[in-house]
C-alpha cells in the first residue's frame, strides 16, 4: 500500500467496498504510485459502514482530496453514493463479480442519473489502472510536473510496442 | 395517493427516487389500498436528497414502519441504501429504465452482497403490485383481518380467470 | 442441518429443488442458525415431486411456517410456484447455473406476474445468506429478541470492517 | 376459436396463463386449424390457478389429449409445470414481455432441468404458428392424412416464395 | 453408443455437427437407451457436409425414422436446416460454446421464423437428455410398452428426491 | 431494383430470407448502384426454399458471381449455409429482428465455427449499406475504375462532415 | 450552440461522431452553459474524418482544453481514439443506439485497455449531462467561483425534490 | 510466425492490438500458410500506437497488400479505424475478453455505423481462422491456383468428417 507521510501529497483517495476489492483496486494505487501521486487507499462500504462512507464523502473536500476513485462488485452503490455527496470527481471501477462477471457491477456504477456524475472505467484491473490514470490526468491539470511524468509514461508505453508478435 | 390521518395505520413506507418512478410505484400503493393497509408515499432520492434518505432510513423504524417499499430505475441505489439502514424488510422495485429496459435497475437492486437483504420484485408496474401484496403478507402473519383480505382477494382473483380466451 | 425438536420453533422452512443446491442454501441455514432462528431444510422439487411440491406449499401455514426460502436453478419454478400456493410470505434465491450463470435462474424466479410475489435476492450464495436475513427482519418485527439479535449482528459486521486493504 | 364437438376430435389442448396471451397464442390455433388438427383452447394459469393446472395436466391424458401447447410469459412456469405433470408431449411458447422482450420467458420455458423436457419454440407469434405445427408433426405420425395436409401446407408456402424482392 | 441390427427398431436419428458435440449429445442417446428406443447416433455437418445433411434429411422418413435429435453449437443451422427438409418432428440441443456459453447456439436453433418448427431443450447435458424424452414422449404416444416404461422412469427419479439435503 | 442486362456485369448477388428484409437489404442494393456495381437481388429462403438455396449457393460462381451479400434475421442460416456451399466470399448482414433487436440473427450470423467464414456486418440498415461497400471493396482489388470510384465516395462523404452541429 | 469568443474561455470541447448525435450531447452543452463553462461543439468523426480527429485530439492541449467530452454511438471509438491521442482527461458518453440501445456504444467506449482511460458517463441523455457535470467538477478544483457555482447547483437540485409523489 | 521474402508475397497483413492477442491471431496465420496465402504479422494498437496505425492503414495499399486481418479485444477499435483509413478489405476477429468473453469485442468490431465495413468473423480463434479462408476467398477470386488450395483445403475438410460419433 501507499501512503506517504504528508496529508496534502495525497490528493487521491481510493476507496473500496470491502478487502476482496483490493486485489483489483491496487492496480490503482499502484499506477499512482508510479506516477508519484500521493493517495489513500481506504476501506468505505457503503453497504456495511454507511455512516462511514457519509463521513468520508462529506469530509473529503476539506480532508485535501482532489479526486476520488472507488471501487465496488455487484450491486455497486459506493462510487454514485460518493458521487451524491461530494461535487469532487468521482471515477468508479467495476469489480468483476463471481455470477455476472461484472456487468452487475458496470450497470449499477456508469447508469447514474442526471444530476450525479460517476466517471466509470472497464471492469476489473484494466480499470482500477485507468482510473489512476485518469485522476492524475486531472491532477496534471494544474502540475505541470506531473504533465510531464504522465506523458513520459504513455511514451514509454508506446515506446515499448514491439514490431511483430512472437 | 393514500394517506390515512393515524401514524399507527400507515405501517408501510412507499418510497422512491423521483416524481417520475411514481407512475409505476402508485401500482404498490393501489395495491395496499385495496387491501386496507395504510402507508405513507415520499419521494426520497438516494442521489439528490442523500441526508433525506439517511434520516427517512434510520428513523423508519422509530417512525413506526414495519416494511419499507423502494422503487427506483437505473443505477438503483435507493433499495439497497436503504437496507444498509435499518433492520427493517425492504422491497425494491426496479423501475423499467430507457435504454436497458430496467434490467440495469433490476442488476442495481437484486444483486446485494451477503449481509444486506432487498426482496426484489419483477421490472415495472407487476413488481410495484407485488412488492405491496409482499408487505401485507408480511404484515399479515401478525394481523388476521388482513391475513383473511389477502387470501379473499386471491381467492377472488382466481375466482376471476376464465376457462377460455377469448 | 438445522433442525431444532420443537415445531412452533421452526418458524422457517428452506426448500430446494435438488440435492445439488443444499450447497448454495446451506448459507441461508447457517444464517439462521447464526441469528437462532429455527427451520427445517426440504427438498422440494416442482419438476420431480410436483405432487410433494403442493402438499408442502398448500400446508406451509398450518405447519407453523411464517416464512419460505426457496431455491432453485436454471428454468427455477420453485419460488414462484409455492407463492402461487401459499399466502405466506415467500423468498427466493437464484441458484448459479452452468451455461447462464444464474440469469435464467434470476429472470425465473423474480419476474412473476402481478398477484403472486416472490421477494427474490441475489444469484448464489450471497442471495441464500441475505434470504436468511429478510427472512429474520420479518420474524424481528413480532420478536423483539430476535429484533435485537440482528441488530447485533449488524453491528459486528460493521465494526469488522477495518479501515484499511491490506 | 376452434372446438369442434367431438372429444376424440382434438388431440391438442393450447393452454395460456392469462387472456392476453391469446393474441400470440392463437396463431397456433389458427395454424391448426389451417392443417384440420381439432384442438381445445384453455386458459391455465400456473400462477393463479394452480389447482386447475394440477387437474389439467394429469388429467390430460385421459381427457384424449395427444400433445399440449403451452404459452405464457415473464416468469413462465405454466410449460415445465405442466410437462412435470404428464408425460404427454409439451411444447413451449414464450409470450414476448414488456421489459425484456421475452428473453424472460424464453429461459423460464427452456432452460428445463434433466428429466422434464418441454420442446420450445420462438418467442411470439413466430413461435405460436410453429408450436401448431410441431403438434401437427407429431400426430402426422399415425395420421397418414395429416401427414399429407401438413407436406402440402408446405409445399404451397414453398411455391409461394417469389424470385425476386419488390 | 448403440445402434441395434434392425432399421425398424430405431426410430431416432441423434445428429451433432462435429465429433466434439458428442461428449453432449451421448446424453441423449443414453437416456434413449434407458428407455429401450432404438437410435441411431450421426455425424451430420450443416456446414463441412452440407450434401450429408440434405441427402440424411430428405431420406429421413424414408428411413424409417420418426424423430430427429439434432445437437449443435455457435451458429447452429444443423437443428433448422434438417427441419426445413423434413416434416418429421425435429428437436434441437443448444450445445455449450466457448465464449457465449450456448447462447448463441441456443438463439441460432430456438429462434426459427414461422413455418419450420425446432422444439428447442436446454442448453448442453440436460438439454440432450430432454431431448431423449421428448423424443420418447411422442414415440410413446403410438407405443404403450414405451409409455409404460416412460412413466416407471419418471416415478423412480420422483421416489429418488430424497426428503432432506444433506 | 438494380438488375442490368448483361450477366457478366452482375458480380454481386443480394440474396435474404423474405421479402419482409428488403426493407433492410435495398441499402445494399442502393450501394452498389450508387458505384456502379451490377447485382442480382434474389429471394432465396434457407428454411422455406433450401433446394433453391442449394442450387443457388453451388452454381452461384458458375453463374458469374463473385460476392454474395445474403441478409436474414432471426435464426438467420442463409449467410452461413451459402457460405457452406460455395468458396466466393460471403457478407451476411444481421436483419433487426422483433423480440430480440437482432442480436438472434447477429449470433446466428457471425459465430460460424472455424472452416467457413461469414464476414458479418452490423445489425440492420448500417450493415446492408457496408455490405454493398465491402463487396466493392473486393471487387475493386482488380477493378481501378471501381477502385477510383469507391475512394470518390469516401472522400465526397468525408468532405461532407460538417464542422459543427447545428 | 455555446461557442463564446475567447479561446481562453472555451476549456471544454465537446465533441461527437456525426449531426445526429447532437440531440444527446446539446445536454452537455446546455449543462456547460448553466454552469457558465465555456466550450466549443464540434463534429469530428472518428471513422469519417480521422484525420480530423487526429489533428483535433493533437492539437486539443495546445488549443487551451482542458477536458474534452466525446459522444459516440454503436461502435463508438471517438472517446477511445482521442484519448490515445491527448492526455487530457476524456468523458465518454455512450449515444443510445436502435438495434443494441446503446449497449454497443456503452462496451466500445467503457472497456478500454489498461493505459488509455476514459471516463464513461451514462447511456443517452443523462451521460450528456453528466458528462458536463463531471467536466465542470475537474475544472472546478482550480476555479473556485465555478465551484461555488456548482455547489450552488447542486443544492438547487436538491431543494427542488418534493416531499411526495403527484 | 510466416514471413516470406518478396514482398509482391505478402498480400495479407495480420494485425493485432498486442502481443497478448498473438495466441488468437495465430490461426489466422496458420490458415494462410495452409493455404500458401504470403502474410505480414504486425503489432499495431489503435490505443498505444495510434501513429503506427495510421502510418499503416494509409501506407497499406501501396504497400501492397490487398486484404487486412485486424485482431483486438475489449473496447476493439483497430479494425474500425484502419477501415477508416483504407478502401482495402478489412476483416475483424474479436479476440475473447476476460469479463464480458469477447462480447465487447465483438460489439466494438461489428457494428461500424454505414460508410466503413467491416467484415467480422466469429470470436476467438474460430474467428481468426475464418479470417484467413475470408482473405484467401478474396485473392482467390483473381488466383486460380489458390482457389484450386481454397476448394482443396474444403473438400479435405468434409472428406475428414466421420460418419459417427465416438
Amino acid at each position: 500500500m501507499s501512503d506517504q507521510s504528508t496529508a496534502g501529497a495525497r490528493p487521491v483517495a481510493i476507496i473500496m467496498g470491502s478487502q476482496s476489492d483490493w486485489e483489483t483496486m491496487r492496480h490503482a494505487s499502484e499506477m499512482l504510485e508510479a506516477l508519484g501521486v500521493g493517495h489513500d487507499c481506504l476501506i468505505v462500504s457503503a453497504h456495511r459502514t454507511p455512516e462511514r462512507m457519509f463521513t468520508f464523502a462529506k469530509g473529503a473536500k476539506a480532508a485535501g482530496y482532489r479526486a476520488i476513485i472507488a471501487g465496488a462488485g455487484g450491486a455497486a452503490h459506493l462510487p454514485g453514493m460518493v458521487a451524491s455527496l461530494t461535487s469532487l470527481p468521482v471515477f468508479g471501477v467495476p469489480v468483476e463479480s463471481k455470477a455476472l462477471s461484472g456487468l452487475d457491477s458496470l450497470y449499477s456504477i456508469v447508469q447514474m442519473p442526471a444530476g450525479i456524475p460517476v466517471g466509470t472505467l472497464a471492469i476489473g484491473k484494466a480499470g482500477a489502472t485507468n482510473a489512476g490514470l485518469l485522476a492524475a490526468a486531472v491532477l496534471a491539470l494544474s502540475d505541470p510536473a506531473l504533465a510531464e511524468r504522465l506523458d513520459a509514461w504513455r511514451a514509454a508505453r508506446t515506446a515499448a510496442v514491439t514490431e511483430r508478435p512472437e
